[in-house]
């Protein structure tokens, strides 16, 4: 279920030239990519991506992790330690709308591809980098992975158990989160670029991103002047009852069911009293109003956990949800991967990999016109070296193949 | 520090009607706000979006969520429950490029503003949409707040201890995460919408924009079939040493630093190794290759944490950062607000709000040209009620007066 190839040409004729590597930067082109951009990732033609052996699924073949990443993309392979490897990446770089890397700090500006070096040749290039950490932050030159981004970005500090240490949530925010935010910059400078022809300069460290993503956090410090806490599954602000996770039957490790009844529609507390057939609480002034439930949190939780440990979390969702209170089952990632729901509605699409098989992915998850966006195969390492470099750089085939010979692609 | 005013309009002469309110629809028009868009919040006379009362800073004011997801924007109060003001919001639909909602299931629809009936008057529109639960989902009709959608969308199932209860990341990713990338689906529409004039249905449910952001763990369940377990703060993966939080003096709730090194990358052990005066362990083959310290990982661990016992988190990271090993302290919500380098770098900037007073906050953290945007005051409920209604509809003083009047407006 996906629109047809065409529809999916938002960015036409966009030219994105994508040294990226990993996750950060790779995140950020794909979505350009699911857009329609032409996305052309250079590598190294020794391995490539290193995210191309990064949780490695057959041997010998490109990890999940890579063609989870690099969907809809292309790929050439340049080696950018040879002279005429670097020129033929600069001569791309001058027929590119957007280049982006996220290359370790000074990396790019070593081998001469920093942001004065391009624009001298292509004044309306719209340049973006990712970094661990922002111009001019004391940390300027350090490394940065997702964790160290989650670390020192704040979410680490506010997740886990109140009386246990700082813990990394499961999501790789530091990564995909970062890159989600350039390629809203990437394709507001696009649209302006339009109609201006002006290009662009834009610059996203990890650290700083991580901000814009526990902004109710610092909302949290504004009120009470304190850090914000770790407070499990419950709220930060601690003042809402019921929210949390609730067990539920068989007990596995993710048999609970999130339970949550807004302080805004006092219709929420009454349904689940009904649903859960204790509507004899109903009145009670321990749970009448927001503030006596939060007041009484224990006992809430423990009127709760006493129906959802006589059902399953799906029965539990299904029944809570099906009246107006939200509710959300724990799912993990087995069984969201094998729920046919996802695969009808679109948002996992199955890549068909020339060399890894078939592997079905979650996609872009935004419906368009009613249908989610078609997947394609990640490149395999330099697939279109001839391709990209030919229409391009509009190189011919005697050209291409002293290129081979000379071990540059 | 900002670009210009006049720097910032990347979305130069982009008219949104923003029909959202709490987070994951403020999130997305927000981002089209701070990249020069005109927002225009359409708001209920009595009281306007419920985030101005979440989370209160002063009596009576707007709160700071609020502030944090409405700066930039617009706001006009209309009745949506009288005939002339829902006829007021089908003109601005009629005049608007671009319309966002997140209303529960169905209510778009019950005031006449659905996709339809919006295409009908204006077939140009970009119509975008947030739900809890796709549609075609079992849970369609379901309400949905951030913490449902991050239990039913996966994250909290990689959340937590490995022998502990599924936990709610600290970040509200169902809320902002869905929102960033409805926004890139939404930037995407007008790229295109700018050479075709085409409008497009644009629709996006937060427990699907969860998978988005846990892909490295479905290519964990890829590999081995399993669901992607919980690892504290440690990578899901569980095969890297070290990676971690190691606790640093003066052992306060969040006094940790993140350490982690590569496999890619075998330089970063030997480095950590003299950073912390171990070079005796150089060679020892129980920390030799990657490999060998996945097997020695509560040995590893202690090496560092004895360590970093010894020295505060800023000092570790520093150290450790300065020689290319990469680590991060665990900075909380009242450290990152305090910290001068955040605002030195234009990341916080300080919100000079005519009620609420001086509110420094984080900003869109991607550099334009070398500066972040600038930031305006989130509005005053109605505060833009003439001059939207004047510019857009072209309304006299005379017609605004008896909106007024009849208390509509």
């Amino acid at each position: 279920m996906g629109a047809d190839r065409a529809a999916q040409n938002y960015l036409d004729g966009v030219r994105v030239l994508d040294l990226t590597q990993f996750e950060a930067g790779p995140s950020c082109t794909e979505a350009l990519a699911w857009l329609g951009a032409e996305v052309v990732k250079v590598e190294n033609p020794k391995g490539g991506d290193p995210g191309r052996s990064s949780f490695r699924g057959k041997p010998g073949q490109d990890s999940w992790y890579f063609l989870l990443f690099n969907a809809n993309k292309k790929s050439i392979a340049i080696d950018l330690k040879s002279p005429s490897g670097l020129a033929l990446v600069r001569d791309l770089a001058r027929r590119a709308d957007v280049l982006v890397e996220n290359f370790a700090p000074g990396a790019v500006e070593r081998l001469g591809l920093g942001y004065e070096a391009v624009r001298e040749i292509n004044p309306a290039i719209i340049y973006a980098q990712v970094k661990g950490f922002g111009a001019g932050s004391p940390h300027e030159r350090g490394l940065a992975f997702d964790m160290i981004a989650q670390a020192s970005g704040g979410l680490m500090s506010i997740t886990g158990e109140p009386d246990g240490p700082p813990l990394k949530p499961g999501t790789t925010l530091g990564d995909t989160g970062t890159g989600m935010l350039l390629a809203i910059s990437i394709l507001g400078a696009l649209y302006r670029r339009k109609t201006t022809g002006e290009g662009e300069r834009l610059e996203l460290a990890m650290q700083d991103a991580m901000l814009h993503y526990i902004r109710v956090a610092f909302a949290a410090t504004a009120v009470n002047g304190r850090p914000a806490q770790r407070n499990g599954a419950k709220l930060l602000s601690g003042q809402n009852a019921p929210s949390g996770v609730y067990p539920c039957k068989p007990g596995g490790a993710n048999d609970y069911v999130y339970v949550y009844t807004s302080r805004a529609n006092p219709a929420h507390w009454q349904r689940l009293l009904e649903v859960i057939g204790r509507t004899d609480l109903i009145g009670d002034p321990r749970f009448e109003t927001p503030g006596a439930r939060a007041e009484h949190e224990e006992e809430v939780d423990a009127v709760i956990a006493a129906w959802t440990r006589r059902h399953d979390k799906h029965e539990a969702m299904r029944r809570l949800s099906a009246v107006g209170v939200p509710a959300g089952a724990v799912l993990d990632t087995l069984e969201l991967q094998n729920d046919p729901d996802f695969e009808r509605r679109g948002i996992m699409q199955v890549m068909r990999h020339p060399a890894c098989g078939d592997f079905k992915m979650p996609v872009w998850p935004v419906r368009h016109g009613g249908a989610t966006l078609p997947v394609a195969p990640a490149p395999l390492l330099g697939e279109h070296n001839a391709a990209v470099l030919g229409d391009w750089l509009g190189l011919s085939a005697d050209e291409l193949a002293k290129l081979r010979q000379d071990g540059v692609i």
